[in-house]
Formats: structure tokens, C-alpha cells, sequence
């Protein structure tokens, strides 16, 4: 598959802003059940092999699994300090967790081998969001050989991208769409910021 | 009116991080006519006299202004690198424009008084999102003392404040919710992260 023209400008901001750790946070926003928006920082894993879809994770406990179970689509705005751009990438989501198909599985078992101890031990935790528990945290990380049945990752399929520079002269805005007909067929405008 | 209580932690990382301009960045997502989400990064402007209100500003001309007048709710998304954690403000925005009561229309021309002449001068660009003006933009900027009409105020009431600490031993997380009985009486809960 083709790299879709928007992965070019995204891989020089995420080179030249790689200093900053938080260079890779960004923020999803999706639907409630009730409506209303929700937003929250995730953190960018890469690229899925051989695709142009953003890999992030999630615990299949937390809420924006069941708002995604209903209303599949996000808009991730990620902004990066030290250039002075932001990307919003909007598009629909792909939740992969335990029942999902053989080479899926392995997309998620990769993903799962490669995180850090601190992240994988907060799959053990209590449930997000309840009263917070009395007991101590569990602290010893869970094998990193074996996804745990609440992980799960999230497959990000980009429909527009619209990214704005700052820095421009006064500043530059280009906007990506994907043309439904063909599946990775983009077109690009320069629009006014 | 008293300060909410979550009003002296964000003032306590507003401070921590002083030092970086983009800590007062924040990702505001709101939804579209269509139901999807949308989400982009706009500037803390401060909290409006004697209130919990937190202050943006918007181009009358720019989509979430069409996004806010069909469904007023708005998640805004705020991380602060330094002390490393997060706020998502849950809550109203009300729109004030040219059109607004007198004391309102007070507070939009304090604001438009307090920005940067590079601020101001980007109400009076093009049309942001249609195809790039072949024009010089323009450089001079708009008289500081009367706001452009299309320059608006955004005011944001909270009804939720959700605030993760990443540093915490794990991690702590509370939870700040309006009582919707009384205007301005919050209560706190110390939650699983």
C-alpha cells in the first residue's frame, strides 16, 4: 500500500519535535452515548506495518471503548511545540482486542511485547474510574509474552487530515481528503488558515 | 461566587509550567452536525472576573462556531508536560458575539483589547478553510480598541473536571462534579487512575 501523502509531513514534525517524549501524545476526541464530546491525551505507538493506520491502545475497561462500540469515529489533534504545527486527523476506529481475527491477534500481540513494564502493569490495576481502592497497587508487570484479556488496540483509518503551520508566512493550512472511490487515493488543497 | 475547587490544582500546574507558552494550549472537542467529533487546539485566555468561566476566543467564521450553536458541549483537553498531567474539562460554551448584552459585550472588548496585534490581524484574513487566497494577507492590524464583528468570546462553564496526576504513586485521579442543584457547589472523588 501506497504511503498516503499526509505520512510525510507527520514523520518530519514527529523527527524534528523526537527531543520532547510528549511529542508523541495526542489528543483523541470521540462521541458519548448521551452526545456530548470527550477528549482525552493517548499516546502515538507507530504506524501499523505496511498500512497508513495510526496504532494507539486501550484498556477494553475504559470509557472510550464503549463510545467507540457505538459511534466508531475520532478526530486526534496533535500538536507539536517545537515546530509549531498541528495535525487533526479524523477518521474511524478499529477496536482489536482478544476475539479478534489471527492477524490482528498478532498486530496486538506485538504491540502488547513492546511496551514498557510501567505500561503493562496498568492493565492489572482496578477498575478506572471506580472509588479509588484501598489496596496497594499491584506493581509487578504481568508477562510480556501474553496480551492480558483487557488489553486492546486501536487501529486508526485517516478520511482527512488537516494540517496547519504556524510558522508560515503568515501561516500554511493543507487539507487531505481521501477519496471514498479508491482506498488509498488522496487529494490535497491548500486552504487559508 | 467561590472559586470551584478544582480551580487551585490547575492553578498550581498553570504555574509549574510557566515556563512553556503551549501550556496553555489546550484541545478542545466538540461535535459535528453530522455526530462525528472534532477537535483542535485553541489558547487559555484566563477566567472572566469573579467566575469559574474559563475564557477562548473564536472567528465567527471558523466551523466550530457552527458546530457550538447546533450542540453547545465541549470537552476541552489540557496536558502539562512539565509536572506531566492532565485535566479534561467537561462542560457549556456560550458564544459572545457582537450582538451580546451590554455586559457581556464588556468583557468581549477587555479581551480583544488584551490580545497581540498578531492575533487580532487574523480576523481580518480570508476566509479560513476555503482555498488559498492568491492575496497578500493582510499585516496591519485591526484597531485594538474595537473588536472586528466577526472576533467572538467563548465561555466555558465546567459541569466535570477529571484530573490524572502521572507522577502520583501510581498514579491519582480525581473527580470534581457539579451538583446541579446549587449553581456553584462541587464535590471530589479520589478514583482508580
Amino acid at each position: 500500500m501506497p504511503l498516503a501523502p499526509w505520512r510525510s509531513p507527520l514523520a518530519r514534525a514527529l523527527h524534528r519535535n523526537r527531543s520532547l517524549a510528549y511529542a508523541r501524545y495526542v489528543q483523541l476526541a470521540t462521541v458519548r452515548s448521551d452526545g456530548r464530546p470527550a477528549n482525552r491525551t493517548i499516546v502515538f505507538r507507530g504506524f501499523r506495518d505496511q498500512t497508513n493506520q495510526l496504532e494507539f491502545i486501550a484498556d477494553t475497561r475504559s470509557s472510550k471503548i464503549d463510545q467507540l462500540l457505538l459511534h466508531p469515529w475520532g478526530e486526534v489533534c496533535w500538536y507539536f511545540p517545537k515546530t509549531r504545527e498541528q495535525f487533526r486527523l479524523m477518521g474511524k476506529l478499529t477496536i482489536v482486542s482478544a476475539d479478534a481475527d489471527a492477524e490482528f491477534l498478532k498486530v496486538r500481540q506485538n504491540l502488547w511485547s513492546s511496551l514498557s513494564d510501567a505500561s503493562r502493569v496498568q492493565f492489572v490495576w482496578p477498575e478506572p474510574r471506580k472509588p479509588r481502592s484501598a489496596d496497594a497497587f499491584e506493581i509487578l508487570p504481568p508477562n510480556a509474552a501474553e496480551p492480558l484479556p483487557n488489553f486492546c488496540l486501536l487501529l486508526f483509518d485517516l478520511d482527512q487530515v488537516d494540517h496547519l503551520e504556524l510558522r508560515g508566512e503568515p501561516q500554511n493550512r493543507y487539507l487531505y481528503l481521501k477519496n471514498t472511490a479508491a482506498d488509498e487515493d488522496w487529494s490535497m488543497q491548500n486552504v487559508n488558515p
